[in-house]
């Protein structure tokens, strides 16, 4: 399958809503209207470098396929920032044909040209599927998470 | 034991790099002297609001006993930052005297006046004593992080 | 896809070590062949009646496509036995077709049938496919094992 | 501290009742006095040599001090047993003094003395204190339990 990875555009409004909502889905969970509207004008906007998001589709334009989120932040243990991926999805239909990774690779390409190389992100232990793509392009680490 | 927790000042620089080379070395890690730097002056800097640190000592002002460094970052799940406690250190001498709790506690209230209350950390699944106190002011959480 | 599962026969040897020897390499282990003949012959011996063995083949009798072990052992916290399911196994070819699951159900027959209906088994934590059917059949608990 | 480990005694009933609930209660269960009856007296019989325990006590004689259970059960990679390390239990007030390493140390002797020198527990991922030990005489397995 041949797939196109580009920066989201202002163009993609409904169809990145469209995936961000499936993939909310699967976290049983929901955002309200004012976190659609924040995130993806953030995700766009200059005014914020820390927030971005790539989307898959493919060539024919026939509609978005996939979407990742990243974000840079902070770190203590070093001077650049580092890059927390967040919200990695891709269109069941579309699934195992090379989509997520593709994504992934994308991420660590603008890592690695805003020289914060170092990217990582978080995902249910249980989340199986996706964990047999993250073993194959990224590391388990030993650290797991707690919240307030 | 009293504890008051403060933030980190300029006058602390010996005593904070002193006991965060204590807490790099329980990750069997350096950071070079640059990251030093870098670090301290960020989260004492107003020009740096993303980065913070906390400060445990005995009233007597005997010397640091414990630190803590919390990160503002977004999140797309939501209108405002999230915090990122990251580097939670306390002199061994006073483990189990409720320093580092004070010192979580802190960062919450912290959180809470920045109105970015949602507050979380990572720790290795084998932090046998961590776990035990975040167990107790936290919900361990079923993410587990994967790294580039 | 219509499954036969029925207890291991004399006649299985050959089928019983194909298959098993596939399960072994998927632990990236070997056992002698003083294993495999004791094994097997337990799990037809009348006079080891802790050791038992089911196979799944399909109707036409065209040769195995699953097996699964199952021993019977004391167990302090009650006065039956418990009944340990190990070596659960299905021929790549028809893996999703519901015969690990058919395997599973019969072990659980088995054990209601002889009084014992607790049933355990272990896996490694990331064995992502097989954990998508335990899902399902069983409850993950958050026992983990210790060797020494 | 000086520690004797001996196999269980048909005198030590009452003592084991009070370590084994203290213990039961740790995982929040109880058993009905059937168990309590069956499982002490098969763990001191020659008719159920699979079922063993021994116990720990101060060289004066003052009382149990801890217990453990060990099972000998069929394993299918191996012609000989195998060791199920069970109900490993220390009385509160002599924690940390070697009670418990002593105990499975001696089970480890017991299975070499047997000629199934494989020895394994389960235990609660959240376990902290029990995996601090666990930790230096033994090795975490990848592998977790799944119950019907």
């Amino acid at each position: 399958m041949s797939i196109v990875i580009r920066p989201l555009s202002p163009a993609d409004e409904a169809e990145w809503r469209r995936l961000w909502t499936l993939y909310l889905e699967l976290y049983e969970t929901t955002v309200p209207d004012a976190v659609y509207a924040a995130s993806f004008a953030r995700n766009l906007s200059a005014d914020h470098p820390d927030m971005n998001a790539l989307v898959a589709e493919r060539p024919d334009g026939s509609g978005l396929i996939g979407l990742v989120h990243y974000i840079f932040h902070r770190h203590n243990w070093r001077e650049e920032d580092v890059v927390y991926l967040q919200d990695l999805y891709v269109d069941a239909q579309v699934r195992g044909g090379g989509v997520g990774r593709a994504l992934i690779q994308a991420v660590y390409a603008a890592a690695d040209a805003a020289g914060t190389p170092a990217v990582y992100w978080m995902t249910q232990e249980f989340n199986y599927k996706g964990r047999m793509l993250y073993d194959q392009v990224a590391t388990k680490s030993p650290f797991i998470q707690y919240r307030r």
